[in-house]
C-alpha cells in the first residue's frame, strides 16, 4: 500500500506523520513548535523529511496560508509565521514526489475521503478553532477559485462595523464563529475584558454562559445559511476545538428552516484531529 | 448556423426569439404578459414553440425558479408565478431538444460566453433588479451545487433581524441590495415610507438622495467582498435594470482593500437585456 510523509505546518506547531492511502497513520506522529525564522523552519523540514523519505512514495504538505493551485507554492501572507514562509520551495525539498494544500482545505478532503461527508459530492468545511478555517468541496473536488484562495470565512455578517477581524476588515464571520469571536462575544454580554473562552465553556451550565453560546451559535448559523443558499450542498461539516461546543441538530433545524435552496445536513467532523494531515496524504497519493 | 427557440419565463412577462449560436437574435422579439393560469402559460409556450419549431436546432427556456441539474424541471416553489408552474413537463412540449435553465445562470452564461466575463473561468453574476439573481460560473461551467438551487443571493449581511427579505428570512443581501432593497433604504433615511425607488434615482443629485444610493452601494459592496472572499473569482459581474446607478470603480477599488483572496475586477454586464435568452440559447445549443 501507498504511503505519504504528511507535515502539517502552523503558526504554532508543525507535525509529521506517515499515512497510508486509507488514511491511516503508520507512524508516530512528531511534534514540533513552529520555529521563529524561516531557516530553521526549512531545516526541520528537511530533518522530517530525511527521516521518512525513503520509506514513501511522496511528500505531503497540510499548511496555514493559501496554496496556488499546481500545489507547490503558497500565495501571500499567512498571518501567524515568520514573513518568509510563502516563499518556501517545497518542491526543493524532497526527491519524491511534493504536493502541497492549504490545511483546511486538506482536512476537508480528509472528511470527504474518510469522514463526516463520505459519499457527498458538495460539502463545505468550518474549522472553528482560534480562527475560522474553509474547505470547500464542490463536485467531489476541492475548490480553489482562480488563484487557489477560495474558500475563505471572510463573508461579512453585519454592516455596522461593530467587531474588527484578524484580517483587517469588519464583521467577517470568523470575528465572530471563531474561539476568539466567542470571547469577543462573552466581553460584549458580560462587560468583563478579562473573561476567557474557558471560562464560558467551563460554566456552561450557567444562564450568563449560555446566552454566550446562544449568541455565539446564533451568528454561526447565520453563516451556515448563507452558505446553503450560496451551494446547496450536501452538507455542511463543523471540525476543530470549538465545534464540540455548537448544538449540531439545533443548527440544521433552524438553518434548514430558512434556506430557500434544497435540504441540507449539518455534521460533526470525524477523520480526527490529525484531519489535515490525512488529507494532505490523500491528496498526494492521489486518493479520489 | 445552429439556432434555438429561446423563451424567457419570468413573474411579469414572458419573452420568445431564435437565436443562433453566436449569441445572435435572428427574429423579432415576442413579448406576452404572464397568464394567470398554468394551462394559459403552457398553451402560450405550445403556441410560440408551434411558429418557430421547424426552424430551430433546440428550444432553450430561460426561467425564473430553480432548475433541477438534468436541465428539464423547475425545483420546488417561484414566486411570483402561478403555484403549478413547477410541474412543467418541458420536454413534452416540442419534439426539438428542450433545455431549461434557471434565468439568471442562463444570463451569466451569456455574459461568460460573449459578454463582460467573456475569457475568465471564475465569475459571479449578480442581477440587481427588483429582486437579486445569482448567477455563478466556477471553472468555465454554471455551477449548481447538488439539486440545482444554487447561486441563491440570500447570505445575510445582518444578524439584528432588521430587515424581511421576500423568502421569509430576516437580512438577506437581496433585501438590501436589490430595487425593493433601495426603496427601504430610502424610507429609512427619508422617513418617508411612500418615497420610491424611481425617486431616488430622479433626484440622484440632492445630498439626501446620495446618502441613500451611498447606503445601498455600501450593502452591494458588503456582499461583494463576502462573495470575493469565498469565491476568489475573476470578476463579479453586475448586470438588471439597478446596475446603471452602481459606481462599478468605486465597488471595486474598496472590495479589493478589503478582500483575503486575490485581485478581482467588478465588471457591468455587456451581454445586453436579453442576455437570459441568449444563454439559454447558447447552453441549449452546446456553445462552450
Amino acid at each position: 500500500m501507498k504511503k505519504a510523509l504528511a507535515i502539517d505546518v502552523g503558526g504554532t506547531k508543525i507535525y509529521g506523520a506517515v499515512i497510508d492511502e486509507k488514511g491511516e497513520i503508520k507512524s508516530e506522529i512528531e511534534k514540533h513548535f513552529t520555529p521563529k525564522t524561516f531557516d530553521e523552519i526549512i531545516s526541520l523540514f528537511k530533518d522530517i523529511i530525511s527521516r521518512y523519505e525513503n520509506e514513501v512514495d511522496a511528500v505531503a504538505f497540510a499548511t496555514c496560508g493559501a496554496v496556488n493551485n499546481t500545489n507547490d507554492g503558497i500565495l501571500g501572507s499567512t498571518g501567524n509565521i515568520v514573513k518568509e514562509y510563502p516563499s518556501a520551495n517545497f518542491k526543493s525539498l524532497s526527491s519524491k514526489p511534493v504536493f502541497v494544500e492549504n490545511d483546511a482545505n486538506a482536512a476537508a478532503w480528509a472528511e470527504h475521503i474518510t469522514g463526516a461527508s463520505k459519499g457527498m459530492a458538495y460539502s463545505v468545511m468550518l474549522t472553528l478553532g482560534t480562527g475560522v478555517g474553509g474547505g470547500i468541496i464542490l463536485d467531489n473536488k476541492i475548490y480553489k477559485g482562480k488563484n487557489g484562495a477560495a474558500g475563505e470565512m471572510h463573508f461579512k455578517i453585519r454592516t455596522d462595523k461593530h467587531r474588527k477581524c484578524t484580517c483587517g476588515a469588519w464583521d467577517c464571520f470568523e470575528a465572530y464563529a471563531s474561539g476568539t469571536g466567542l470571547k469577543k462575544t462573552a466581553e460584549e454580554i458580560t462587560g468583563n475584558p478579562e473573561i476567557t473562552t474557558y471560562e464560558v465553556i467551563e460554566n456552561r451550565e450557567r444562564p450568563v454562559m449560555q446566552k454566550i453560546l446562544k449568541a455565539w451559535q446564533d451568528d454561526i448559523l447565520t453563516g451556515i445559511i448563507s452558505l446553503a443558499n450560496i451551494f446547496d450542498p450536501d452538507c455542511i461539516v463543523l471540525s476543530g476545538s470549538m465545534a464540540e461546543f455548537a448544538d449540531i441538530e439545533y443548527l440544521e433545524r433552524e438553518a434548514n428552516k430558512e434556506i430557500v435552496t434544497t435540504p441540507f445536513k449539518v455534521l460533526r467532523a470525524s477523520a480526527g484531529n490529525y484531519s489535515g494531515m490525512i488529507g494532505a496524504a490523500l491528496l498526494a497519493l492521489g486518493v479520489k
